[in-house]
């Protein structure tokens, strides 16, 4: 347990929260790995979510959105399996999805619109329906606050470590916790990389300060992350909050509102870097900050043409300071920038104005080879706004990982 | 010699057309290999360039796109080095680039604006002008019809392949020729890739429509390319016209100048193919068509989205019909679509209506284990816009050379 700022951090995880229970269970649609998870909170909650803006969105997802309206913003339970994305599978799969939100409805005794589902996996397969409504009959008796760690792990794909973070902080003098659990790029046979989190609280919040503070969180953490730069079919993030903390309901922007964001976003960077770590046969983490520029919006393009470039990512997993590969994806990532202006940071300044300074190359070496997580910084000098992305290196693994994936 | 359509194609290359000639030769940059070119056309040429997007455009295109205004559209000479790019180099770098200039106008005896510039190499290193000027005391005298494949074997870096072609056609009875060189993605030490193309003919047409024919060839021909997805600082294609085959001079947008405008499409399609087939590591050539999309730049969204996916990639390099793959892409690139409409052609059709079809994993995959160029046709059913893209598969060797160039 660590301290940082003024919230307690904790390393598990979703079921941290008052009154948030989990299970994760194997149900045979992979090979002896759990592939089902479940998530559920006593008291109904207030939920938000955020989908991938892949136009071949998968039938979970669209059978997550269609009930997180239907319920006017409530969730109460959250089921997910792994093995099989449910996605290019048309109008069967959409009832396939429908069925899977029934079971969990169905076991649990709660309203339908109340179970938002959640599938990663192979493309274009259809769900084994039998297998999961077996296995929820497994899990829903086993769903308990140590079952957190076994639901951050029956979600994985191919991530090599399962991912899960929580804190508590406090509003009122009350206490409010935060849980979370998260996979990445992983992949499944003729596959691609999924990212999924899901957050819970105990917080007491309306549900449209909640969605604005995922909203917010979301674009800054989860958005800012990139292992190749292909965007998922079923990318998707959940928050739930269901007010057993006792705080006083969060009805406005006010400092317990700013608290709770720092918090969120706090939860949501720690699984976003995770995952960013854990990218498909990725030996470093780089982080690349872009300062000074003159929107969010053009401080983005930057930091996601610099952390998407193959050859900055093949640069660093050869441990070669070759700021002239960085400067370059600046130039290309049509973001309104003065090349004249340009400062690049990679453990010292070594590029000012545009140009470059004597550094010491092997100096900047022995900084790439000792270091897992590289952080490069550019300043713009032209306006204010700043972002943080993160991403990793391009290595023999992650094409070794996608090729050779029968 | 084969013949294609109306026009007879030649191997070699830029001297084919009438009075143009070329030299290269080591001046020193590079260890023992030719890196400096030279292309001299007897006659003053009008002329077209086309340059880089990247906004740290290098000092010689600069030069070049100065000259070229001064001149209104005329050139008589082309001088390339290889080994420095001469990018990110500052106020020394463009007195170089003039100076470089300066050595040819004065070697040739011919007006300053006259002569353009081309550079690709390492960023950030100033040019060695000595080494320059007395290399070019040598290529000047060379200057011969013989020496265009000299020259397109001085502006490659790490290319595997010389690239270049010429072609005749017959305009009012007039027999018309062009001939083209070009440079792909090779990568000299901590650098990046770099194309460059030069093409030359005699036809005789006014600069206006040489211009927007350059533009019109150069959309749908090696903007149409991409090996990683980055964009060069010293990228540039460069066109030129002498009226030496005496044809009457093509003033609009007649039957003469669409013969022109397809002549020019094929040499600069040629030679943009044979950038991708030789991308940096590549082991087969990935050509990407996409047929009735609602507009040109729809299409256009798609088919780089799909060009540029490591996964896409990745996956021809394991020789795995991963149409899953191929369709996220599809939905993740922008483009106007709709899902329930796309249609997948993988040497058969796989997907119809963004639902797989029955088809043999087997085959495909032997398919893919025996051909060098593997064609995906997606159908988008929505408009009548086509466009072709054409890139690579993504290798350890591509890992390899952008990880260990030092």
């Amino acid at each position: 347990m660590q301290e940082k700022n003024s919230f307690k951090i904790i390393q598990e995880g979703i079921t941290y929260p008052q009154g948030i229970k989990a299970a994760g269970v194997c149900c045979g649609i992979r090979f002896n790995r759990k592939d089902l998870a479940l998530i559920y909170s006593e008291k109904l909650a207030v939920a938000a979510a955020m989908y991938t803006t892949n136009k071949f969105k998968a039938a979970p997802l669209l059978v997550t959105e269609n009930n997180l309206i239907k319920s006017q913003g409530k969730l109460q339970a959250v089921v997910i399996n792994s093995g099989i994305a449910n996605a290019c599978t048309g109008e069967r799969g959409l009832k396939d999805a429908w069925e899977m939100a029934n079971y969990v409805s169905e076991g649990l005794e709660i309203k339908d619109e109340y179970v938002a589902v959640a599938s990663t996996g192979k493309i274009g397969e259809f769900l084994p329906l039998k297998k999961i409504e077996n296995g929820l009959k497994k899990a829903i008796p086993m769903l308990s606050i140590s079952g957190g760690t076994e639901a951050a792990e029956a979600i994985l794909t191919t991530d090599t470590k399962k991912k899960e973070v929580a804190i508590s902080f406090k509003v009122d003098e009350k206490e409010v916790k935060i849980g979370g659990i998260a996979k990445g790029s992983g992949m499944i046979q003729p596959n691609m990389a999924t990212m999924l989190a899901f957050i819970t609280s105990d917080i007491s919040i309306n549900q449209e300060l909640l969605k604005y503070s995922l909203e917010q969180a979301v674009e800054k953490t989860f958005n800012m992350i990139s292992v190749d730069g292909d965007t998922s079919t079923n990318d998707m993030v959940i928050l739930m909050a269901n007010g057993l903390a006792g705080n006083p309901r969060i009805e406005e922007k006010d400092e317990n509102y700013y608290k709770f964001y720092e918090a969120l976003s706090y939860v949501a960077e720690y699984l976003a870097k995770c995952i960013a770590k854990d990218g498909e046969g990725a030996s470093k983490m780089i982080e690349v900050k872009v300062q000074n520029a003159v929107s969010f919006g053009e401080a983005k393009k930057v930091a996601k043409a610099v952390i998407n470039s193959p050859l900055v990512k093949t640069a660093i997993f050869g441990k070669d300071p070759n700021w002239g590969r960085i400067l370059a994806a600046v130039g290309y990532s049509g973001a309104e920038i003065e090349p004249d202006k340009v400062d690049l940071y990679l453990k010292e300044k070594i590029v000012e104005n545009g140009q470059p300074l004597a550094f010491s190359r092997q100096e900047l070496h022995r900084y790439l080879e000792s270091s897992d997580e590289i952080k490069i910084i550019i300043d713009l000098k032209m306006g204010k706004d700043s972002v943080t992305a993160w991403g990793c290196d391009l290595t023999y693994d992650y094409v070794k990982i996608n090729t050779k994936y029968n």
